[in-house]
């Protein structure tokens, strides 16, 4: 694997050799439009010119090493420009073309692999790279973009989206874009840990398909929750048909969605589902960086505005918080009392289109120091309307954001009412031109909750995974999974401190003086029987000893040895508690309320082990039922002693490397403690 | 209240007259620029021209009956102007001024109304109307609209969100805008029975803040679904803010949100939450209508875009169906086999560009026969790059949609990369330009909900609601609610036909026989007490007559009379009935899973009443516990009975002018038959 030092040569290079025809005399002329100042060495044994540059017969004549070279040769000529590349010491190579492992070539790419040594390398079967804060554009193809000074980064397994990300006319300054293509080589760890090295990049966006390296991923979005540059992931193959249209694609794996929304929560990376929402976001992000919280207040000369807003932040969670009186007086000086102060905001039209009285009234607005401030304004369209009274409103927020120095946003309801000259210039003046209500809402909450990554990083673990170390086989090396028996499993996970109810046990003759021994009401268990409910082997609610003989009686037919345990009552919520391995992130473990009706809505979390017990603690926080945990209604449940059975499952499973999945399932939340009722365990192994 | 036949001189006139300085020149102008063909009238009595027109001193000296006046005139003056017009026989006023109802002005607004008599007024409080079919622009200000032939018909609460309409630069050929402002005469249900009229008016959108007459909106509704004329709602005030907000800008009164979304529901008004969306989902049913089904394919050149397409699908239950093979054979024969078919399809670059193969490739992904096909196409920012291949593949599409006539829609990812001269040629060949991926998806969603409504129309029974015909009070003529007890609250929804336990009330001497000959096991609840549960008011599963005893003598305390019953066991689910008066709405019921697991995921559906056994069955298919009623694990339940017993507490509800509220909780769905444990009705008046 490359380390991102490598990458600095290939993302910024100073002399870059373009390999190819038409595609590469493209990247020639792209890099001139957006200034490259460096030096560019066409290679093409059939050509003696590219884009009016001398072109050379092959890597072995360049007049130097170059730092990066784009190179557009088919999939086989392309494995041997690397081989050359990496034997001159070139920094490392963009790999246009298509054909290796997306489209059946596995072979063809290992070869580029190995062709690659330890040259970092992008793609193959990917567009290209862009990176508009030094003007190099190995790209053979139009784009959207112009120079900036800072921006955001993106990185994206789509070359289609990436390119039409250039085309945003949204304001978004877009610092560099790589599109990753297979990832054979350099994958996104190595990219972000290298763009995390540039002060200039403000924000990074994930485009991604695949997560091939979850602990990867995990390390360097811990590193830019430490170095406070904000990360925004747009995943797809949330869907199975999603996931099947990327393995097509980029021949992308991933794990379960599940799992890669425990990853970016766990790591504070804020996921989005659609281009516009990402567009958005970072925009956001790169104005205002994270949020410490999620208040804000909303300003527009409409009641209707103000309504909409209010029903967006509501459905989001997001608090408009009262203004504070300082606030209301000054906004009553200049509004009148015409005007009903309140957040939203309706300022109504008394002053529209004078700018002193709109620059007092929003620097008292903008003094309400909330975590940000909008203000909601759709310019008219500018062929058949003037756009006048709109400008004077935003120049006196520019005024009055230079005033109060507070974090501002101006928001358009549909994204073309915010002109792009307009967004520029707000931009430049360190207020996020915003396009989408719902979006930016969803922006600030995103803001929020990387501020809280940021502010807790510390905490946060490190997630480790089997990827690349070692692979989770479905099954031992004699290819047998062991169940082991429910009283095997209760005696393991109580090992490492997880409660269970006193038990035995026993053969069919003993079990009614075991049953005495123990105290009724009992639970009689036929042992080593699979799905023994089914058939008549659990008996519950068991009085005295003539109830237990008759229930051992009735299961002699399915079992030899039998489970007899004090019965558990008085529980405030059953929870469900599962282990699974995954090939991709490791061992993850589920908590959810159980029960069949809560089986319909889906009641759980997961989480990416390690965990700590605040994860656990948060993960619980995020059920529905946790308000029945706490205690709305009753005296609530023991929610240390879960925390702690919680930790004793993850301690097991953890440490038990032949673990292939655990359910403890009804997991029962008392009052005081907690009773693991019943435990299935699968290992890997013929023997437990 | 005018009827519709009464609006079309007002909506359609040929002689205006518009009333004030500067806004009503203002409205001369517009009118102007729109290409009004008619006469109009200017009134001022301090000026001798208006806007190049020669001015009448009041509304006495016009030259003849004006068809609409345009009042732009403060709110006293207002009323004396629209009695005048009144008297005159004018065909209707639309009233510009504020200080009304929406500020304090409650008597004003009763004379104006008082005034007007029998003439249509749109307002007080709103800017003005727009007609895009006639150019007639009664509307004191600048607005982005044009002429068109057909076209949409909005109608909104706020002036600023329908000036900001006006300017979207989307394609969508707006036919008719009116902002209704405080709508204290001529309200929503007689614009849109005026609309319906029209058969220039494709489909009709609503931007409602509050319904104060949720009957008469029902019965357009209804009108619309018979006519096939698609309805789309943005309503705002979902949360308590956006309601306080409503009724500080409009006056406007709202139902609780729930029975809004019941109303849109029941009568297939499709319900949008934000201005984008509102936008797409009309322009999408301008050019297609409602739709029979979901079904939908996607092509794009881009295996990213497909996997996102997918994943926006699968979260709102759309589905992407597998390809027929002679669409499959026709995609294959254009792509070749380095191309994977598949819905979503990504049809790569390898024909990007060329005329013919696109249109051999769209014309064959347009036989595939569902309900919508989308081509996904973001044009390249036109200031940087080229879109010439861009339209190569647009000029393809539309060609193939010549061939099929299939429905079609092009759909860009950003709202930006569909450039309006693109996407109105697009909706001239009656494919559908839309902007945003998941608006396009959600349109599709609504489309085919309204499709349904449609073809159920003649199913849908209407709502009546007490609204302007009676109040229902918080109580009775003595200000006194009355709890009925438990045994009379059974025995009232029993006559309705509502399964309650065998039960009999005794004194505390007589249960323990009355027990006995019930058969054991019983319950006994105490008679009369408030909370009784609280108190020890209900013992269940009592097993012998001792018990029963006990039981009794432990209840001494708290009450005199008991109700003993047989205790029904064996319930496959528990449900929660409840019926609650609403002034707006009349009667609703609520159906959801009982329980406290399932109050905190809240998994109710509300219906107002009347309501048929298709619509309970509905309901209840909208639970999440649904498949435990069907069955999904076990035998399920007797879902006959369920839908029969919610009917009887319905019946009892609709046939109940004193109820105030009632629960039934739990309704016990037994594998046969159902039974209703507890029950509380509270109704007005001293006396049950």
């Amino acid at each position: 694997m490359a380390t991102h030092g490598d990458l600095r040569r290939l993302l910024a290079p100073e002399r870059i050799a373009v390999v190819g025809g038409d595609a590469a005399a493209e990247a020639v002329r792209q890099c001139r439009r957006i200034g490259f100042g460096g030096e560019i060495w066409p290679v093409n044994p059939r050509r003696t010119e590219v884009a009016g540059l001398e072109c050379h017969p092959d890597v072995a004549s360049l007049p130097g090493v170059p730092d990066a070279a784009f190179v557009a040769v088919p999939g086989r000529a392309t494995v041997e420009v690397v081989a050359e590349l990496a034997a001159l010491g070139c920094g490392g190579a963009v790999c246009h073309a298509s054909g290796f492992a997306e489209h059946g070539g596995v072979a063809l790419q290992q070869w580029l692999v190995a062709a690659a040594g330890t040259m970092p390398l992008i793609g193959p079967n990917c567009i290209g790279t862009l990176n508009y804060l030094d003007g190099v554009a190995m790209w053979p193809d139009q784009h959207g973009g112009r120079r900036v000074d800072s921006g955001v980064a993106v990185i994206t397994q789509s070359g289609n989206i990436g390119q039409n990300l250039t085309m945003q006319r949204r304001s978004l300054p877009l610092a560099q874009l790589v599109t990753l293509g297979n990832a054979a080589v350099t994958g996104v760890a190595d990219l972000v840990a290298a763009m995390l090295e540039d002060p200039r990049i403000t924000a990074i966006g994930l485009h991604l398909e695949g997560i091939d390296d979850a602990a990867g991923l995990a390390d360097v979005a811990l590193e830019a929750l430490r170095r406070r540059v904000p990360v925004v992931v747009l995943k797809s193959g949330s869907s199975e048909l999603g996931a099947r249209a990327n393995l097509s694609h980029t021949s992308s794996l991933a794990g379960p969605d599940v799992l890669c929304d425990a990853l970016f929560r766990r790591c504070g990376m804020a996921r989005v589902h659609e281009i516009g929402a990402f567009v958005e976001t970072l925009k956001f992000l790169h104005v205002h960086g994270a949020l410490a919280g999620t208040r804000f207040a909303s300003a527009s000369c409409s009641g209707g505005e103000a309504a909409l807003v209010a029903d967006l932040a509501d459905e989001r969670g997001l608090p408009l918080p009262e203004f504070p009186e300082v606030v209301r007086r000054g906004l009553r000086r200049v509004l009148g009392e015409r005007v009903a102060v309140a957040n939203p905001l309706d300022y109504h039209t008394y002053v529209w289109g004078r700018r002193d009285e709109l620059t007092e009234c929003f620097t008292a607005f903008l003094g309400a120091g909330f975590d940000t401030h909008l203000l909601l304004l759709d310019f008219p369209r500018e062929d058949r309307c003037s756009g006048e009274s709109w400008s004077v409103a935003a120049e006196a927020y520019v005024e009055a954001h230079r005033r109060t120095g507070a974090s501002a946003c101006v928001v358009s309801w549909l994204p073309e009412g915010m002109p792009e000259a307009v967004g520029d210039r707000l931009l430049g003046e360190g207020i996020a031109a915003m396009q989408g209500v719902a979006d930016c809402l969803d922006a600030i909450g995103a803001a929020a909750r990387i501020g809280a990554a940021q502010d807790a990083v510390d905490r946060i673990l490190p997630v480790r995974t089997a990827f690349r170390v070692r692979t989770v086989e479905p099954a031992g090396s004699d290819g047998v999974v062991h169940l082991l028996d429910e009283w095997a499993g209760k005696r393991a996970l109580a090992e490492h401190g997880l409660p269970v109810p006193a038990g035995v046990v026993t053969g069919a003759r003993d079990a009614a003086d075991a049953a005495a021994r123990l105290g009724f009401p009992v639970v009689v268990k036929a042992l080593g029987v699979a799905h023994k409910s089914d058939v008549g082997g659990v008996r519950v609610g068991l009085t005295d000893e003539r109830q237990v003989r008759e229930a051992v009686d009735g299961m002699s037919g399915v079992a030899e040895r039998f489970l007899v345990e004090r019965m558990v009552g008085g529980a405030v919520a059953e929870l469900i508690v599962g282990v699974r391995r995954d090939p991709l992130f490791g061992t993850a473990l589920t908590v959810g309320a159980g029960g069949v009706l809560v089986e319909l809505v889906a009641d759980a979390v997961t989480l990416l082990l390690p965990a700590s017990p605040a994860d656990v603690r948060d993960a619980l926080r995020g059920l529905r039922i946790w308000p029945l945990l706490a205690g709305f209604r009753g005296p609530g449940a023991d929610v240390d002693a879960v925390v702690d059975a919680v930790g004793a499952i993850a301690d097991y499973a953890h440490g038990t490397d032949d673990l292939v999945e655990l359910d403890v399932n009804p997991l029962l939340a008392l009052p005081e403690g907690t009773a693991a009722v019943d435990v299935l365990i699968r290992r890997r192994g013929g023997n437990p």
